[in-house]
């Protein structure tokens, strides 16, 4: 038993050549791109706790059913439910000009008329922190601007000051707070996004500007005199909504029980159609499952692919699947998820059991001639909503993508369907369909065990 | 006197020399720049018949001021006043979604509320014209799309669908019209812009999708179901406005009543702050006139830069110069003017006398280190706001400058600072200042007269 328990993990070489067959059917298969089209086309716009959030859920229900998927059903998640109704800005003065904003997710509403003040501004979240009593009453404004990269590393530093700055800017006692859109473009669309409050703590209006208009704010502020501001937003809480997980498997026909898992989120920011975040992402699932499951004989384990709700406002999706299937996290023979747009996947890097190295050596090698590298160092983290269930233990891998311009439209009205490279969609369809089928026939599991993964460093 | 009459018009050497000079300053010279900065920052949106319509006035008399002009005044321009509140659409079946919509100038409102019908669409205005009554009753909606170029041809299609479309609508007993942006990208930022109407003939409101909303309707058209769209315009005229062109001078030496013509012209669309249409045109003239201003000898004849009032709804300001100008046109030596962009100057052609062709290969030598070709065989007409003094017999350039990105922005929200690039605005001031010098240093004319070039098949 013991030297059983040490084999290696390999994938059978008949199934490697059906992962080739595979790969090489999804360059060519439209299945992806039609429901990317479909989800921004019939549906749109989805954020959480909208009367699109369940439509969205219909959707994918419906397609998961055509796509031949053996069984269909959802897990609830509820959450606290956020609306935005209207949104303005504008500069009052020294020189009068209406700005592009937008509100965060969560930011509670400005008085009604709107909010006035002076603003006060920042390079950096580091020196919003040493502003002390500098921003009473006033309206803070970080600056800092992100460069486009093909990891899209400075979204790190931007999504910091969007989710850090207003809580800390309450506890200042700041009247409001606005980034410089976590973003890339110079378009007149600015970027939502959810921010943190702490429990208890104080709440401000928060938004987010674009890039040309927080360049005008600074350029005004550069002559030295004070710029006042109005911020008019209408939005805030709304009580709870309970939304759900929306999952189709292709049945494994010698484990059932054991999943690969895979999928994207459904949920949408409300500004653009979701096309790159994350239509993609369930496309390039549900494609991948699909093609899957139109192989002449069934995989040996089950290809589980989940469409998540409200990733967008905290991974309120992959938390409750996590909390619904930590006891099941053994049985997950590994998982990745797909929430980084629709740029071809350039690196793969995996958290798995020494033991299965070898069998992540031969996906890596089905996925070298997609463009693939593969980084043997990296850990794998499942993307964000299955990191949670990396977290309890489900070993994954990362299939990092190629963001160079996702942050030029990530969160803002832009997000839509024109943005979408098809052949760049099939080969994510390639990777997911090949690796997933090579996991579903592997002789031996990837390591994923209560527990397992813990220091591996792997992020979302 | 017949001989005399006769003698090809040539530019002196010194005059050649000192056009260098200017030329190659220009590179280096931070005016234009600052000017382009200042207008966008302290003015921004400036709708003709706006409140900063005035204060666009205001600031373009200060700057003359400040930058050494000896002679600064105003001359009355009246026309109609349109006004923008508020725009919305939507599609409302089979798929609702939001739509980003703009009106277009002199666009009547919608009914209170709202107007809902069913969309016809048509690829081209010829398929719209075949229509008949078809479209009684219906939204009319033409989805030609416009490529980039370098000349930005394209523009003849587009602008015309807006101009005459909506009127060609309206007589087939349409209830609205819209067309896809008459504009190059793929962003969520409607292209504007006026239309035409009848004299006593029907009008109907009037709209531009931007790019990926016109695809979004298309996408659900060709779904074979009709689609419902709803459209809500508060706009329309509101009386009339007396704006001015504002006009600074260096006064010529030798022959003061003799001006060379540059400009370009002030108010803006209002979804932006008119930095590539038209801050660019004002601030390259402007700075090519003070650094004429600025060598130690005033230039033999004067220089004149106009700052047009209302180019944007039908070239009222050049409309009015030329009448009232039109008696003086003999004493307009030559002209042209700056409005398509900031993009580099790469061709000179021009309108003029023969006798004047070698006079004209002496300023397109000196332009030619810039970059700029000189073609022999085309027209020169002046630009946008010059050309109706060009109509009156006027000697004329056409400065045509790359404008591959310019219909991205145009009349649009993202008509900001940042898509100007200082290097190229600088190569335009270059040419404007060296031309613009070297015409008024030439002894002799370049054939301006009542009723010269009639057929010289020049556009805007
Ligand atoms: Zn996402
Ligand atoms: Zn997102
Ligand atoms: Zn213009
Ligand atoms: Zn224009």
């Amino acid at each position: 038993a013991a030297a059983l328990a040490a084999a290696p993990t390999r994938i059978p070489e008949d199934a490697v050549r059906t992962a080739i067959t595979l790969r090489d059917r999804a360059l060519h298969d439209d299945t992806a791109w039609n429901l990317t089209e479909s989800l921004t086309t019939e549906i749109g716009p989805r954020l959480a706790g909208s009367d699109n959030d369940l439509r969205a859920r219909e959707w994918a229900i419906a397609k998961f059913k055509a796509l031949g998927f053996d069984k269909v059903y959802t897990e609830p998640v509820t959450f606290p439910k956020w609306v935005r109704r209207s949104e303005h800005a504008a500069i009052v003065a020294p020189f009068p000009q209406p700005l592009a904003v937008t509100a965060l997710g969560y930011s509670p509403a400005t008085p009604a008329g709107g909010l006035t003040g002076e603003v006060v501004l920042f390079p950096t979240l580091d020196a919003l922190k040493a502003a002390g009593d500098a921003v009473r009453g006033k309206i803070v404004y970080v600056g800092f601007r992100m460069q486009p990269h093909r990891d899209g590393h400075d979204y790190g530093i931007g999504s910091t000051i969007r989710t850090h700055g207003p809580a800390l800017a309450a506890k200042l006692g700041a009247a409001a707070f606005l980034l410089r859109s976590a973003g890339t473009d110079s378009n007149r669309t600015p970027h939502t996004g959810v921010t943190q409050w702490e429990a208890d703590g104080p709440r401000i209006p928060a938004a987010a500007l674009s890039a040309p208009d927080a360049d005008l704010l600074e350029r005004m502020a550069a002559r030295g005199k004070p710029v006042q501001l109005k911020l008019d937003l209408d939005c805030g809480m709304d009580g709870t909504y309970t939304s759900a997980n929306v999952i189709g498997e292709i049945t494994g026909s010698k484990h059932p029980e054991q999943v690969v898992a895979i999928g994207g989120h459904l949920d949408s920011w409300d500004p653009g159609t979701g096309a790159i975040d994350d239509a993609a992402g369930v496309a390039i699932a549900m494609a991948a499952g699909h093609l899957i499951g139109e192989l002449p004989k069934r995989p040996d384990r089950t290809i589980r692919v989940i469409a998540f709700a409200n990733e967008e406002q905290g991974l309120w999706g992959g938390r409750a699947y996590a909390e619904a299937h930590a006891k099941d996290v053994a049985r997950h023979q590994l998982g990745s998820e797909s929430d980084f747009g629709a740029g071809k996947v350039w690196r793969m890097s995996a958290s798995v059991k020494p033991e299965a190295r070898d069998a992540i050596r031969q996906i890596a090698d089905v996925l070298a001639p997609l463009g693939v590298a593969y980084d043997a160092q990296r850990p794998g983290g499942g993307g964000s909503d299955l990191s949670q269930m990396h977290a309890k233990g489900m070993a994954a891998l990362s299939l990092t993508q190629d963001g160079t311009r996702y942050f030029d439209w990530h969160h803002t009205s832009n997000d839509t369907l024109d943005k979408i490279d098809r052949d760049e969609l099939d080969q994510n369809v390639a990777v997911y369909a090949a690796f997933a089928y090579m996991a579903a026939q592997a002789k031996g599991d990837f390591g994923s065990a209560p527990g397992a993964f813990a220091h591996d460093g792997a992020e979302d």
